[in-house]
């Protein structure tokens, strides 16, 4: 009895492959100093302001008069304001349509309750694997679209209810422009479609790209926006997250299903996520992006040196790199463990069309990077 | 595009509509002094070394060698340890059957994600309206048992695959006896179907009646058992809670699908959770519970000597009582409230045949009891 669509999430190309061969090479190796290009978690920890709100919410709950229990569904609302002052007001939306949750790992998927268990998903490939196999999860029916030329999903000629976009992009690390999303926007009104726009990279974009899906005209009537405090504020462990469902797609419906799915995100990181926007905290912040900025750039820096094919990392933490001597993806992901006792992600976990490429994090430290590139280069000249 | 299912969530029985017209009372009568005997919620805070742990976790989210990002799927591994060690090691189970989880109302139904969309769930009529309505969120088809004269559901002569049984009760109050689980344990070993036992309320059992659906043979086959720390450990707002599914019924998938859905409870929480188990920990809950108890005791007496019918209150810390003089449930949540000013839970949100009931929370004060039974006398005695 258990879901036939589980049964379709192939374990063949999975981190948790990946993560197996990586523990299976360093048990075997114990001796070996294996270093990770690989990690998506960050580098930086929570900054002061925010450390200090959520003790003061830790030590709310010692006392009756101050406890805080069960709270909205939907978030607190003091967080849902500031995340709408500081986010989403210019675009018009009310405090309503800001839904506060406990990871966009999470949402992703679980807004596909929202709509009739028929709707046609479609995914890009390569793209965040999460998207397909959380819909699989939960039943849907997934059909995958290629990329261009510059990693922007192509548009189908077919008509789908449900589109996922990933921009800036992980794996590929580019950031979707304004034709980029406005043609989609456009298909997605004529098709009556939703897009499920995950900007959780926000933060990291340079170029002039839309920060919001919402600057795109239209957009309104038919994206959801999700963003989360993780890579910006440290909040990997944390689990909080917010997304923008306008009203035009329907509040009412979801606050129902909302009301019997989920009890609220934890009262402590919802506290320290209100005290991410104080002033101090977002001069922090800022300057986390900035190492990680140099991490990246250092990186991108010394493949392109090497030889390497590379793409991204301009507007979002990650480098999409060819694989040399037109290796697949699994091949180059043994060769750098087992060569250089480096860790990559090999491309083909996104999707079957990223395979022949490897995705390089820059949310590591720079000194980590640094001994992995020296490593690279040493046996790059020992060939 | 709304998915149908979510039309089936009748607004017209939920507790969203009793809070709305408490809000609408209020806000016409703002001199009235409101009380209620409706609160799920608790009202001891959190033990000191609960506390000191979860500052213990803030300060480690403050610099790199102490940080935890991105924990496991499936919860820290210690606190799966010591959920094991302190309340499942004698059954058998292992580490890897534990998962911790954000809560329970989202556990109880997102695990049905692990069986076939088309698996036949029951729910009891009345029971905790979260399974149903949650089920209906997730698209799948719901029935209704109906409760013999003991408050258990009738064993149906037709096949199910999911049974929801909610034990110690909410909203009736009572507790399963070991007869009553043997009878549905061999239902589902019969049907091959999984029973997911919502135990949250384990902490209150006070008469010889299991604590655990392991302790009933053959549970160990087709039970999946849920708790939380929301009710024993002040945990409402924090968010954790936890369950076993036994390998017999399948964790392979269930892992996957997890990895895909899921990125673990907040580290604060779980971390705040392990020392829930610290014997100074248990030894203060235990004066919590001990002051729910006395509470409960005291709203069950008063209602007995104003001649109410009054069901639960010794396992579980709800009272199930009959509505006076015929009333509906509806009705009786009127005259409590324009009449006395007392909020009381209408049974029907709990299903139709909980209609001409209501509940009566023991989560509260003893001093706001104390206030609110002796209004309810006066008025009885004005009468």
């Amino acid at each position: 009895m258990i879901n036939p669509s589980l049964l379709e999430i192939e374990e063949e190309n999975t981190f948790s492959k990946a993560s197996r061969l990586v523990r299976e090479y360093k048990e075997a190796h114990p001796e070996k100093d294996v270093l990770s290009l690989g990690i998506g978690d960050v580098s930086c920890p929570i900054v002061p302001p925010v450390i200090e709100a959520m003790h003061k919410a830790v030590d709310e709950l010692s006392d009756m008069e101050h406890f805080s229990g069960y709270g909205s569904y939907y978030g607190i609302d003091s967080l849902r304001q500031t995340i709408l002052d500081h986010e989403y007001s210019s675009f018009g939306f009310t405090r309503d349509e800001i839904f506060v949750s406990d990871g966009t790992k999470t949402d992703s998927t679980s807004i596909l309750e929202l709509f009739s268990p028929e709707a046609k998903v479609l995914v890009g490939d390569p793209m965040y694997p999460i998207y397909r196999n959380g819909a699989l999860a939960l039943s849907r029916r997934v059909y995958e679209a290629p990329l261009d030329e510059n990693f922007v999903m192509e548009i189908p000629e077919e008509h789908y209810d449900i589109i996922y976009i990933c921009s800036p992009s992980n794996p590929c690390g580019n950031a979707y422009s304004r034709e980029d999303l406005q043609r989609w926007v456009n298909y997605a009104l004529k098709e009556k479609a939703v897009i499920v726009y995950d900007n959780v990279y926000a933060c990291f974009i340079q170029s002039d790209v839309p920060k919001s899906i919402y600057e795109i005209e239209g957009a309104k009537e038919c994206a959801v926006e999700l963003r989360s405090f993780s890579k910006v504020a440290s909040f990997t462990g944390l689990r909080c997250s917010y997304y923008v469902l306008p009203k035009a797609i329907d509040t009412k419906y979801w606050k129902e299903r909302t009301i019997n799915r989920f009890n609220g995100a934890s009262y402590i990181a919802q506290k320290g996520a209100e005290a991410v926007f104080l002033p101090e905290s977002q001069r922090l912040i800022q300057e986390n992006i900035r190492h990680y900025h140099e991490n990246i750039s250092y990186l991108r820096e010394s493949f392109v040196e090497l030889g390497y094919e590379v793409h991204g990392g301009i507007d979002a933490p990650y480098l999409w790199i060819r694989c040399p001597k037109d290796m697949g993806s699994w091949e180059c992901f043994d060769w750098f463990l087992k060569e250089m006792d480096i860790i990559i992600v090999p491309g083909i976990i996104f999707g079957r069309r990223g395979d022949g490429y490897f995705r390089v994090s820059g949310l590591g430290t720079i000194q980590n990077s640094q001994k992995i590139m020296e490593r690279l280069k040493r046996h790059e000249e020992g060939r």
